[in-house]
C-alpha cells in the first residue's frame, strides 16, 4: 500500500501514520522527496483498510499495490484452465457455442429450442432467465422443461440462479452449469453459496463493473472452494444508445491476461438486437473469447419477451456457417 | 407506441405491421409523409411489448409514448405525498437528516451512535449495511443492537435489508422503515416481498440505473400497495475517479416533477469521502431535497469499513449549523 | 416530429402548440388517446427547432422522426461506397492496414517507420499527430519527413489536421487523406473547410460522442461537397480504467447499417496498450471493418510520446500473420 | 513515479528499468516484498513519460505520485484567488450571476438582453456562442452588438472564443472576459495563445474531461503567464438522458480543494431545460460555487437556438430573488 502525504503534511502527521501502520502489525517505508513524502507499508497488506489511513490528516490518498485476487489470477497460475461439463471443455481448444431462449415459455418452446440447437450442431443449451416467472412452482416447472427438452438431444443445460433460495431446486435438477446475471455479481450472500457447490459457473459482469470488481467478485467464488468459473462479457452502460450495452471487447484481452479462467462473451444481452449479433459473436471469438452465448428462440416474432434480439433457427445456422472458417483461421475448432 | 417504418420500408411490410397490431386487439394510425411511414398504436399499449415489433421486417425502431409509471406518478397525483415515521414527517415542510454508521460493530458502537445523533437534534437513526456481517445470526444481533440504541433517544430507525430472507427479521424488530440498497433497486423478488408490508420504504438508486428505471422500481413496490416510497439519490458511475460516484443533482429537480413522493440523497455513499459531504448536503438541500442520509461514527479513524466518509461529532454539528440557515433560507425547517 | 403533451394539457395548450406549427409553415397531425395527446408535424422537419416547441406550456417532450443525416445515410445510397487513394481502395473487398509512428520525431524515425510498413506490406502510412510540435514550421517540416519517407516505398499517405490553419501546408505538400481527429470531430468550422476540398477524409469519433452526432458530423463534411470520408472508431470513454477507452465494436455494425461509407477502426489509440492491439485488431476486423489504423514505432522504448502503444516491427509482422487467414475466412483479402 | 513489477519479474527485468531511471539522469528506490517489486523514482518526475517504463518486460503498471498541475494547485497557494473584472470580484465573498442570450442574433436582442440583466441586477453580461454564425465578419459584428447593448448598462462582457483566428477581434473589442467552450477545452493551441494575453478566462470544463484534465488544461493556460483563470463546471456525459448532461456537483469540492482559483457552474448549458435551472443554480451556489453563468433571453419561444434552456426576464428575477436569501444563510452576498 502507497501513501501519499500531501503537500506540506507536517512530521507529527507524518508520525500519526507511521504510528497506525506500526499498530497494524507492519512496517513502514519512508520516501521524502523534495516535494512529497510517501509511505510505503511492507507485510500483508490485505489486512489493511485504507480508509482508515486515507482518513487520517495529511493524507492525500493512499493507493493497494497488490492485486487483490489471487486464486483467479493468472499470476499464480499461468497456464489457461479447461473447464469440463460432461466432457465437453470450456477453455479449450474447441470454442462453444450455447445457446437456447431467453426465458423459459412453455415444454413445447423448450424443446423446439433444444431440436433447434441439435439442428445447428450447439453442444450445450441455455435459458437465461426465469425471472418473469416469479412463483418457485414455476421455477422448477421451468428447470424441468429445460432439462427434459436437452436430455431429447443430450445436452447439458445452463440456467440463470436468480435467487440463493432456488438453489435447491438446480441441484435437484441437475441443472450442469450455473449462471449469475449481470445484477447479481456483486451479491456477496449468492456468490458465497455457489462457492461451497461443486458446478461450474458462469459469471456474467454487472453493467457497470469494473474488471477489477469483476475477478473480485470471481475470486469471492473461488475462495469457498468452486474454482470452475467462467468469465461472460455482458455488455457495459455508456452514453451510447445505439444499442442496449456496448460490448467491451477489450475486457476480453484484459482477463486473459489477468486470469487463467475462461473467458465467454452474450453479445445477444449485450446489443439486444438480433441483426447485430453475428458481427458481434465473429468479434468475441476473434479477440479470444472460448465461446458465446447466444439467444434463439422457435419463433422469434411470437417470443414473451426481449423478442427482437432472439434468432431464429435460420439465423443461428448461418451465424454458425460463418463462424466455422473464422475459428479455423484462429487455429481452434468449432 | 410509435412505430417508425424504415426508409422505403414496403406495403406489404406495412401491412405485417398493422395486422400484428390488430392481433393484440389495438388500432393504428398510419401517417405517410414523403420520406417516412409512422405507425401510431392507440389503446392500452401496456398490453404490448415494442420488441415484438421490432423485429419486424421494415421497422426502424418503435418508441413508447406513455410512461410505464402511473402510480408513483405525479401526473395522477399532483400535490406531494408526504410520508410519516412515527410522527416525522418526510417530504413536509421539514428536512430530515437521518445519520448512523455504515455498518453495525458493536452494542457499544450503535449506542455512541445514537448519543451523537441525539447530541446533533438528528431524529432518524440508520445503519447503512449488516452485508459485512453475513451470517443470518449475526444480522438479526445487529438489529438488536439498533433498535436498543435507538430507543434510549427515541429515535425511530432504517435499516438495510440485504435480502429477502431477513425481512421477518426486520418485521420482528419493528424496524421503521426499510432500505433497499443500490445493488437490489432491480431486485425484483424483493421489490415485490416489500411491496406487501406497510412499512417505508427508501429506494436507494443503482448507481447505473436510469431515472425512469428507478420510477419503475418504485412503481413495482407501489403495485403490491405500499405506497410510501421515498426516493434516495446515491449518486451514478461516470468516468471521472476524483470521488466514488457524482452526486446527480439534476435527478432531485426531475423526481420533483415526476413523481409526488419524497426524495432524499446520501452524500456520504455519493463521494466516499467525509470532506466533500458538507457541501454535497448543502447542495442537495438546496436543489430540493427533503432530506439527506449521513454516515456518522463516534471514531472514524476506527470504523472498521468506509472510515474515511464517517462524520465525527463535531463534523456533524458543524454540518448541522451550517444547514440550519440554508434550510431557512429556502422555507422549510431544520 | 412528434410533441408528447403532458397528461392533462388544456385546450388551449395544445391549440398554442398547433398555432405555431401552422407558423412554421407546417402542418399538424393530432391524436388524441385516453391519456395522451400527441401532435405529429408533417412536412419538412428539418425547418424546426424542437426546442421551440419543447418550451411551450404543456408540451412533455418533443422527438423528430426523420434522421438528421441524409447524405452519408445507406437508405439513399444502398450500396456501400468505396474509396480509392492512388489505387488502394478503401470499403472494398481488400481489407487496408495503415500505420505509423504516433508522432513526428525526426526525419529519420520517419524513413524506418516507412522501411518497417514496406517490409509488412503495409499498403498506406500514416502519422498520427503533430500537437505536440506547437510552431507552424515544425509541423511543415514533420509534413516533409512523412512525405519523403513514403515516397521511398511509394506508400500513400494519412495525416492528422490539427488546426484549419494548417490546410494550406496539407495542400502543399499533397497529403494524400486528412484525419480529423477525435478533438476536432464537431469543430464545425474544420469540418465545414474540409468539405471543399476533394481529399479523402478519415473522421475519428469524439470519445464521448453518440454515433448520431458522428453521422451528422459526416454530413456536415458532405454538405460542402467532400464525399469521400471513412469513420474511424477510436474508442469511447467510460467508468472502467483497465485501458484508456473502451473500442466500441458494436458501432462497426451499427455504422455499416447507416451508412454507405466505409468504417475503420485505430485499436492502438483506443487501448493504449500494444499488447493489446492484436486482439483488438481481429475483432475489429471480424466485426465488417474495412481496416485498421495501428501505432508502429522503429524503436517503441524510445518513443516520445505514447511509447507503450507502438508496435515493433516484429510486433506488426506477427500481427498481419495473424490477420491473414483470418480476412481469408471472412472473404476479403490483405 | 512509483513502477509495480509483474508478480515473478526477473532480476534482469528489474534491473532493465533501473538501467533506464539512471539514463534519465534520476534514481531510483527500490522497495522488495513478498511477491511484488516496487521501483520508486525519485528526482524531478516531469521529465518521465510513464509510456516508455510501462512498455519494458516485466513491467505491470505505472503511477505517477506527484501532480502535474503546479501554478494552479492550492498547494502552492493556499489563500483562493480573486480575479477582477472592471471592479467586480469573482471568487471573493460575492457571488456573480453573468447572463446572457446562449447566441448573438441581433442588434435588438442583446439590447433587450442587456436591458433586462440590468432589471435584474446581474453585473456581468455573457454571450455563449458565435459558431452558428460562420463567417468571420458576422462574428466581429455579434461582438460589437454585444459590447454596444453592455456599454448602455456599464456591464463588462464574456464572449465564447471559438478559434484562435477570432482573437484578434476580441481584444479589438476589449471583450473583458474570454470563455473556452467545453470542446476547446484541450485545444492546446487555444490554449497556449491565450496564455499569453492578460485578460480573464473562463475554462469550461469538456463533457467527457476528468478534473485532473481539466486542471491541466488551466495549468496549460497558466504556464504562458496568465494566471486569470475561472473554472466552469459545465456537466459531464453519463448514461442518462432525462437531460443533456449531468452536472457535476462534487467537482465543486474537489477543486475548492484542489486549486486557488474561483469556480462557477453553468447550468443552463449543463441540463439544457429551463425549468431545472433554478434547483441547480441554488445547488451550486450551497456546494461553493463562486457564481453562476445562466442563460436568458428576452423572449424565449422565440430564441433561434436552445430555446427551451433560456430564462425570460420573470424566470431570472424569481431566480435572483431566491438565490437572496440562500447567498446570505452562506454568508456571502450577492
Amino acid at each position: 500500500m502507497i501513501i501519499v502525504m500531501k503537500y506540506g503534511a507536517s512530521e507529527a502527521q507524518i508520525d500519526a501514520v507511521v504510528r497506525k501502520i506500526h499498530q497494524s502489525g507492519l512496517k513502514e517505508h519512508l520516501s521524502r522527496g523534495a516535494e512529497l513524502t510517501i509511505i510505503g507499508v511492507i507485510g500483508d497488506e490485505e489486512r489493511l483498510d485504507p480508509s482508515r489511513f486515507a482518513i487520517l490528516p495529511g493524507v492525500d490518498r493512499v493507493n493497494r499495490v497488490a492485486k487483490q485476487y489471487k486464486i483467479v489470477s493468472r499470476s499464480t497460475h499461468p497456464d489457461g484452465t479447461t473447464i469440463k461439463v460432461r466432457g465437453i471443455e470450456i477453455g479449450g481448444e474447441q470454442v462453444q457455442i450455447i445457446a437456447g431462449p431467453y426465458a423459459a415459455e412453455s415444454a413445447q418452446q423448450m424443446d423446439l429450442s433444444a431440436d433447434l440447437l441439435a439442428a445447428a450442431s450447439c453442444r450445450l443449451m441455455r435459458c437465461g432467465a426465469f425471472y418473469s416467472e416469479p412463483a418457485p412452482q414455476k421455477g422448477r416447472e421451468a428447470l424441468a422443461w429445460l432439462k427434459d427438452a436437452a436430455a431429447r438431444h443430450q445436452l447439458p443445460v445452463v440456467a440463470e440462479l436468480p435467487d440463493v433460495r432456488m438453489l435447491d431446486a438446480f441441484m435437484e435438477y441437475d441443472i450442469e452449469m450455473i449462471q449469475i446475471g449481470e445484477r447479481n455479481m456483486q451479491n456477496l450472500d449468492l456468490l458465497r453459496e455457489i462457492g461451497r457447490i461443486n458446478k461450474p459457473i458462469i459469471l456474467k459482469r454487472g453493467v457497470s463493473a469494473t474488471i477489477v470488481e469483476w475477478l473480485m467478485a470471481a475470486e469471492s467464488i473461488a475462495a469457498g472452494g468452486n474454482h470452475n468459473i467462467i468469465f461472460c462479457e455482458h455488455g457495459i452502460r455508456t452514453f451510447e444508445n445505439a444499442y442496449r450495452n456496448v460490448l467491451d471487447i477489450s475486457a476480453i484481452a484484459v482477463l486473459k491476461q489477468e486470469t487463467h479462467l475462461p473467458v465467454m462473451v452474450d453479445p445477444s444481452d449485450a446489443c439486444g438486437k438480433a441483426w447485430m449479433v453475428p458481427a458481434l459473436a465473429q468479434a468475441a471469438i476473434a479477440a479470444g473469447a472460448d465461446g458465446v452465448l447466444l439467444d434463439v428462440h422457435p419463433c422469434p416474432a411470437e417470443a414473451r419477451y426481449a423478442a427482437d434480439q432472439a434468432l431464429s433457427l435460420a439465423a443461428l445456422m448461418q451465424l454458425m456457417a460463418g463462424l466455422k472458417p473464422l475459428v479455423m483461421a484462429l487455429g481452434r475448432s468449432l
